[in-house]
């Protein structure tokens, strides 16, 4: 099947930054197949194909989300504002109602949640990761579902080791699967012990997916490894063996130039969550020492209980006044680079860069089609300003993944929100889901 | 006419901080008359009212935008990185392109865009203002027009006493309006002589309007008053008398400990606009120590070619999470701290809170109505937590403004948006105003 978007303002995200305005894209069954100016669109490429009139929106490659907890729907909004929530009573939360259910359900909410706002890739780490990955291919999303490991043991699993286990065969069932793969996710640096770590290391490396985990985020950490080792998280993470090309860092908010040396000469990648760890009080990572070093660095939004929303136009427009403010300048990360980290970069730290991340020939079509028309969206004289600083999630009109389309007219094609809702809502009250948030706080 | 809005969750901002859950609020014409919870409607109350049902939807008051400059949406979103893209092209676009037909037309825009995102009061400050208050008198918002004034002249007036005299044309004309009222608002410390400043607090104080400027924000103006006169623009504005309780300062970014208490003793207010603020990197306002002193503060978005987004909702998201990150502490103004900042304190800070800012029996019906069923929108556990952190514009479902419902299903009813964007393209053609953007660039 054939279809062409044309009337919109393709900002391809290619290595030129070639923007085309009014532009085209083409794209038969999932890849893309020429993309251009529309006075370029070949009278013969309309011949039998669906036609989309983009109504000057703005087309951009599908957003990359490089951090979440997608199990996580059921908890958001719950002591945002207390110190400490997470040991005080998110993880006996989890302990107490969260299922292999609970987990399916809230991954197809969450899901739809960041189809609807534009978001095409995601790498999810969380437990139960068989029912967040079959989660996520019904909903058509791109997504790597990370088990994650706790040494003392989680909901899913009280030996990390089975859970290991487990994550080698959720990783060998999506094997070659088109959109869905697997890894392995130890929570952390301080959370699982140094066998751990290195067996999911040398999993993930295997298999080449990500070796993904939490690290420099915590102030316990960072005292934890200072007064055990004298070393900082990653030059521990280095010493045991699992700092390589596969591993992907969440947050790195402590940072030592050491550290970010380290990361280049490793090839180590970032996933760097602003809203969540600010909101957190937990400070600003040093993005533009990592982007001077070109350490692979893109945007996540974590859980839905740490930062709330889901989408990465939100994430990028707190990166936009988080980092200009903090360097004082604000000609610094100008809209272009915030949208590229927000794409290709993130792509590029997911491991997918050579089929998603920007619109070009041969690549997968997943798209995002920004509307224009909405009070906040005009004028528009520069696409990635419009982006960074007037968008918000509610402009995404429609969205492709591997050329399917997903979302359109602002909602889920294939599935319904409404549903999806009504099944996540039963769930939770079957598990009294309510009463143990409140004995809890 | 009567109307209940039934079936929400109420969220007062009363001085007790109510929340009926679920709840219903009563108005008749203007006039909220009784709000609480559902059990408490009587059936008698519904005779002869018009009936909301808001769907589980949050039902708070309207959101007050304390800071912004409603003629500039031509300018949205040009030269956003750029290095003093004020003096560099802003204001001599201003000079070249800016007229009264323009003024009118972006503040209709401009409106529009604010009642979309349930802003139900704003302070503008711009230039021809009584075209300002024409064009929200028509949009049905509650607005005050600030008439600026710059010593050096501006598109408007070449001299300042002109325009001061055309502002208090504007305040007399506006003075019995019930939603409406003029002001003089000084561009700011450094860009008004001390004559000018006089003049025009005179005026605004005699009227009991607010006396608004840009205070304490540009490193220049830093500069100017430490060299000039040794002294911070606070002190300044307090040694040439025209620091009281009608003072509503816009920025207050860079602030001594001894300005915050003179701010205190004289009862001058703030206009707190975080995004504008970090977006130009010019630093965050020491929020947490004018609110240990009680001084009146509330948010503002400063201009469409500042801030970009007009919605007091995002301000919220970016107050929590700067000012988190600022004092370390995750605990720190919690959302409900945030909401009210929001209402009632921004109606404080305006001078409105005696008839807009809360849900309570007497009280202006300004009333907007957060939607939930959006998928960003679930669960709510806590209506300020689900307002701050997860909430955008387009939740916004219905607004009110003294009774007159204006936003309904998420359009304006009493006019329409793409008439008033195409007549803004129109004039925006006429006066060629793509070409001098381009000059000046
Ligand atoms: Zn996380
Ligand atoms: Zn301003």
């Amino acid at each position: 099947m054939k279809t062409v978007i044309k009337n919109v303002i393709v900002v391809t995200m290619n290595h030129k930054r070639e923007i085309y305005n009014p532009g085209y894209l083409l794209f038969e069954n999932d890849i893309i197949k020429a993309v251009g100016p529309m006075e370029e669109l070949d009278k013969h490429d309309l011949l039998g194909a669906s036609l989309v009139d983009g109504k000057q929106g703005i087309l951009m490659p599908g957003m990359v989300n490089l951090h979440t907890h997608m199990g996580m729907i059921p908890f958001r909004g719950l002591g945002d504002d207390c110190k400490d929530r997470l040991r005080v009573f998110l993880i006996p939360m989890e302990n107490k109602a969260m299922d292999e259910e609970m987990v399916y359900l809230s991954t197809r909410y969450a899901a739809g949640e960041m189809l609807l706002s534009g978001v095409t890739s995601v790498l999810d780490m969380y437990y139960y990761e068989e029912e967040a990955a079959k989660a996520m291919d019904e909903m058509g999303i791109r997504g790597i579902a990370g088990q994650t490991i706790m040494e003392e043991g989680a909901c899913d699993f009280s030996d990390p080791y089975e859970a290991i286990s487990y994550g080698e065969r959720l990783i060998k069932k999506y094997q070659s699967h088109p959109r869905i793969s697997g890894c392995i996710a130890p929570h952390g640096t301080s959370t699982c012990s140094s066998e751990v770590l290195k067996a999911a290391y040398e999993i993930d490396s295997s298999y080449q997916v990500p070796f993904t985990l939490h690290t420099a985020e915590m102030d316990y950490e960072m005292k934890y490894f200072e007064q055990e080792y004298s070393m900082t998280p990653a030059a521990y993470l280095d010493r045991i063996g699992v700092l390589g090309e596969d591993t992907l860092a969440a947050h790195c908010i402590h940072m030592t130039k050491e550290d970010l040396d380290l990361f280049k000469r490793k090839g180590a990648r970032v996933a760097h969550c602003i809203g969540s760890n600010t909101k957190a009080a937990k400070g600003v990572a040093p993005v533009t020492e990592m982007i001077e070093r070109d350490i692979p660095v893109g945007l996540g939004t974590d859980g839905p209980a740490s930062g709330n929303t889901l989408d990465i136009l939100t994430q990028m427009k707190l990166f936009a006044d988080f980092h200009k403010n903090e360097t004082k300048d604000r000609s610094v990360f100008p809209a272009e680079t915030i949208v590229s980290l927000a794409t290709i970069e993130g792509a590029k730290a997911m491991g997918l860069h050579l089929i998603t991340g920007s619109l070009e020939p041969g690549k997968q079509a997943d798209l995002v089609l920004i509307e224009t028309l909405s009070a906040n969206m005009f004028p528009v004289y520069d696409p990635y300003s419009a982006l960074v600083y007037s968008a918000n999630p509610s402009n995404v009109e429609s969205v492709f993944v591997a050329g399917e389309c997903l979302v359109k007219d602002k909602k889920l094609v294939k599935s319904n929100l409404e549903e999806i809702r009504k099944d996540l809502v039963e769930k939770m009250k079957q598990t009294d889901f309510r009463t143990h948030m409140t004995q809890d706080q």
